[in-house]
């Protein structure tokens, strides 16, 4: 059995998806931040950097999307959530790496910059420019990475739930999404899909 | 054959070091960060977000540090670079994660906070906190991820190069790093590989 340890609408979000789409049998623990759960003691006994996703397996826990969705792709073989080569798999890696180490880091300097630094005022001077990199990250996976009509090209994979997250951040990062119409079209062909239907539920 | 876009001293470093201990045959291409080159037209056809390393491979470029270390551990197998069940992969791919999307970003906010803001004031006030976030992060790997005498235990994987890069960066971050004798140990560890010591001379 598998537990995830989720927040409504965040980095989870693609994880449990892939959780559903790979059939896999499940838990879910719901954290509230609002409450600071992430920081309670107990949680951070399971993730001691206090953030979600964290999946708990029979062998430990383990954490970090990209990790967590591959994983999942491995451990669900027969779902075919990630590609078989090497080099199919270590593109599939580039992707969800852009994802977490650039664009959700770009959008988290919007409500987060206190991670970075200490002073209010810079926090206000990197909400700023939350919008223009954002645009510039959508604007790299349109031309370059999103092969259509999934990330991957024909197969879906464990990039394309990640990639969903994205999306549905770009309008309320302040960008007019309606200049990447491949994005556009990936969202609603996600939305149409009964596992993300089934797990949106979960975190409105 | 496989071509190693690199900058001396950047995160292109452990994916030297991999290819080195894989035994892989590589080119290398030095860029000029001092020149720009990253930003040059010839390379952004290679990687078109401007960054190193990337890895051109007989069926495609790759990028992204992570990808990189998996993708050489995958291919050149008998190297024995990558934890071999499903869930020991995912603990290599979690720290490597870790130190992709939170330690490299907390310690890029000492000299590229431009990325996050066009204030020069708030690129000070980010400055002003690397110091301990980079502290901070360095006692999380000490206390819960560095297994010992490597990362993931007694096998020697990608994860090792990696954290050796973070390691040279602690000082010249304001770090005290004599408060982290298990990365101080590593580090001497790694700088006594013959593959590392080979690697480090076109990076001085
Ligand atoms: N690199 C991590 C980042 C995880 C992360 O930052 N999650 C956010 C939610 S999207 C979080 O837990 N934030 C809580 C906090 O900052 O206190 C990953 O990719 O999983
Ligand atoms: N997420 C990327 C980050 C790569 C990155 O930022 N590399 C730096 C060097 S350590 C770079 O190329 N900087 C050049 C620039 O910012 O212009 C990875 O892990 O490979």
């Amino acid at each position: 059995m598998l537990t995830l340890y989720y927040a409504k609408g965040t980095a989870a979000l693609p994880v449990h998806i892939a959780l559903e789409e790979a059939g896999a049998e499940y838990d879910l623990r719901l954290l509230d931040f609002g409450n600071k759960d992430q920081l309670h003691s107990d949680y951070l006994a399971i993730n001691p950097k206090g953030r979600v996703p964290a999946l708990v397996t029979p062998e430990g826990v383990l954490t970090e999307t990209p990790a967590l969705l591959a994983y999942i792709g491995q451990v669900f073989g027969a779902a075919k959530l990630i590609p078989e080569t090497p080099f199919g798999f270590a593109k599939a890696q580039e992707f969800n790496l852009y994802l977490a180490a650039t664009v959700h880091v770009a959008h988290a300097h919007k409500h987060r910059g206190a991670r970075w630094s200490d002073d209010a005022a810079s926090h206000e001077a990197m909400r700023a420019k939350v919008a223009s990199n954002m645009t510039e990250c959508a604007a790299l996976i349109e031309t370059h990475y999103l092969q259509g009509p999934w990330v991957m090209g024909e197969q879906y994979t464990v990039c394309d739930p990640y990639l969903f997250l994205v999306a549905r951040w770009l309008k309320g990062d302040g960008v007019d999404d309606s200049a990447f119409p491949k994005i556009l079209a990936h969202r609603a062909r996600m939305e149409a899909r009964p596992a993300v239907q089934a797990v949106l539920k979960h975190h409105d």
